[in-house]
């Protein structure tokens, strides 16, 4: 065994894609030669955590040696051109089954590529595997495990994308968001997280058919994950009726923010010690550098937002449980055995609201936002954990959500920066911004990461 | 042959099913009995006509027996037990294919029911057949004819269900509409069309992704088609993060409007000499009857109103356009020689967009909806022509929809009902709503039908 995977075995390597695009137009490095290690990754790792549904390693290859040839006659199709990435597998592709972690949907093809997809091929982008989901992107899990800590849950729903980048298989992988699906399971595998504004991706041929709901990026390092967002966003645009994902071609340069809002969120009051220490001191070092971080304590708007999102648990769980009331009655009718016990309680709590139920949530969400939109006169953005603390052990559940599920509620962008590390394991810091802000929360990101690393 | 059926031959015969029902609750009539005469029109048109793509007439059966037995046992799940319906063929269903009017899906099944086909089953309706489509909702006829000329078309892209409800084949029918796709048909077929506010229904498993698209309802009487909405509203929502169709449970009475607007829309240019005098006929006889008709001579804010809807065509397809750039981009991928030309052509314009040509598109229609929104304050609605004319000639094109389009593009609600006759064939008056007010529009459509009839 070489030097080299020794090391990818025994802990987990980010693979940023950017940072080796300089030797790919110089020849001493390329796509294909990329994606091998990627493969190297995924003998070495894959077996241990089971990140990926399926894989298609030809067809990566094939992309993989294209992307080659782009590069070496000096005409790359765009700055992904030979990323390797995983798809969450609630996204359809037309090389490989869209299962939606459902044994409904055990081999199922839907003979295309999702919108997001389409555009990733355009944009030159490898793709390698469909990586696990929960359940319909809800709870149930499906067997992914920590490459941290086999013994612990890569969080989720977008379990795979997050393992899956975490150890090098890939160096970025779209997921998706409606309560905290990007940024926890970002947060408990070290790595990345993206969740832009709402609508700011295409979700055509995504089954994540939630108000809330959003596709997001795992990625190895901010800039992969931006452009990924906005690889997609040129030539997909976002969901129809949205102007899609603001912001520059490349990933926004580091900007100092002024003042920032230290938000509790309603993750504060689970909140293990260790992770309230960390932000203590996020909120000191950051305050050391010249930000100025308003605090709840300290600022009425701050506390005015934290009380409007006290409740954003209970609230998106509701939104979620109408919404999900289709498909989930008629895939019941079709095969009950094959749904997992929360799938049909969801599905009974559904069928006990009534649609002026929905009515009065949807309207108490736009409150919420309204609440919050005011803090953008206060403050650059909003700082806080990614989750409670590390990812916790078991794989029975994908972790608690209470920290990442407020930029869900509020359609806003959020950003898991993986610079902590508690008990030996890794957990994030949340950026959060405003709607269509996305661009400007990345600058944020960039600067507090190169501030506190 | 009996009389009934000689007469079904022979011109083409409503049949609305809320008027029925007194006689299943007295056991003179059952619904099991009403879709035999369903089955009865479709033996003698279906031939003649081709408004179906499947049809599943023992699944109907075992449905119409088992709500023959509810209304026997005073037990119907709701006012549309054993109402026999046609889905339009974009609309997934459980029991038969869903193909999408194109090639690409022929025998295509999505093994599950729409949202709204859950609800309406849920509701006791009787789920004959699907209908047919254009490809995909968008330009290319498959081959329906006009049951009052069969020399001419029935209008699209709904084309099969305006057909089998015009002629009793079905009480109602789902279609869409996201240029002028259920108002056209229902008019050039003489039936009731509805297409409701934007959002009001739930197009879950409805493959009309589109910012502007509606599921709409074709029916034999506007008690019909307001009782189909709005069994679906209570069970299925509206899309997730919309209100879902405000209104009563049972079709608004008719309510005299005080003040109306008569919009010329972009169609007026393109009305037929025929089509412009019963206008000008309906705005006389609507002003004896007490309505005060606003037109675009005499007032400001119509005027106002009709010079922001002057581009409704080209603003409405430019943003179809954009929107549709997928899936058509990885139908192309998977079989070019499937897809239509005006659908390759559709593919190549979208792809000769960027995304900022579509941010202004939308920005620019949300400004023509505030100047539409503003006419609120001075009439309970407006009325115009559902077409420029009668059906036209042949079965290549599905005619213009000029006068639609308007209501698509506002996002509001519309209505057309069959009160003309021009040269012999139907004509439909529309009339348009404001977002959410779908009840009054259907008030004042019951009056004005009511007192024109």
């Amino acid at each position: 065994m070489s030097v080299l995977a020794a090391e990818i075995e025994t802990r987990p390597l980010l693979r940023p894609f950017l940072a080796a695009q300089a030797q790919f137009a110089a020849g001493s490095d390329s796509p294909r030669a990329f994606l091998e290690r990627c493969l190297q990754a995924c003998d070495a790792w894959e077996p241990k955590i089971g990140a990926f549904v399926n894989v298609n390693v030809a067809g990566a290859r094939a992309a993989a040696d294209a992307s080659t040839q782009r590069w070496r006659d000096g005409r790359p199709l765009s700055a992904i051109d030979g990323m390797p990435l995983g798809i969450k597998d609630i996204i359809e592709t037309i090389d490989m089954p869209t299962e939606n972690g459902s044994p409904l949907y055990v081999g199922w093809r839907s003979d295309r590529d999702a919108a997001s997809v389409v555009a990733l091929r355009e944009a030159g982008a490898v793709i390698l595997a469909k990586t696990v989901t929960t359940e319909f992107a809800a709870r149930e899990p499906r067997g992914t495990r920590n490459p941290w800590d086999l013994s612990r849950t890569p969080g989720g729903s977008s379990s795979g994308s997050a393992a899956a980048v975490a150890t090098g298989m890939v160096s970025a992988a779209l997921g998706t968001q409606v309560l905290g699906s990007t940024i926890r399971p970002a947060s408990f595998c070290g790595c990345y997280g993206f969740k832009p504004t709402l609508g700011a991706l295409n979700r055509g041929g995504s089954h994540d058919n939630l108000s809330q709901s959003c596709t997001g990026m795992l990625a190895a390092d901010l800039g992969d994950a931006w452009q990924v967002a906005r690889e997609i966003a040129v030539r997909a645009g976002g969901d129809p009726g949205y102007p899609g994902l603001n912001g520059p071609d490349q990933a926004p340069p580091p900007h100092q923010p002024q003042r920032l809002a230290a938000l509790e969120t309603p993750g504060w009051r689970v909140a293990e010690p260790g992770a309230r220490q960390h932000m203590a001191e996020t909120i000191a070092r950051l305050t050391a550098a010249g930000v100025e971080v308003l605090t709840r304590a300290g600022n009425d708007k701050v506390a005015a937002a934290d009380e409007a999102i006290a409740d954003a648990n209970s609230i998106s769980g509701r939104i979620n449980d109408w919404e999900g009331r289709w498909p989930l009655n008629t895939y019941r009718d079709r095969d009950v055995g094959k749904l997992s016990t929360p799938a049909r309680e969801r599905l009974a709590r559904a069928e006990a609201m009534n649609l002026d139920d929905y009515r009065a949530l949807i309207h108490q969400r736009d409150s919420i936002r309204q609440a919050y939109a005011a803090l953008a006169a206060h403050c650059d953005g909003c700082i806080t954990l990614s989750a409670p603390g590390p990812a916790p052990l078991g794989l029975a559940s994908t972790g608690d959500a209470s920290f990442a599920v407020s930029a869900s509620l509020l359609g806003v962008p959020a950003i898991s920066l993986p610079l902590f590390r508690l008990d030996g394991l890794p957990l994030g810091l949340q950026v959060m911004g405003f709607a269509h802000g996305d661009a400007a929360a990345f600058a944020a990101a960039a600067w507090i990461e190169r501030t506190l690393s």
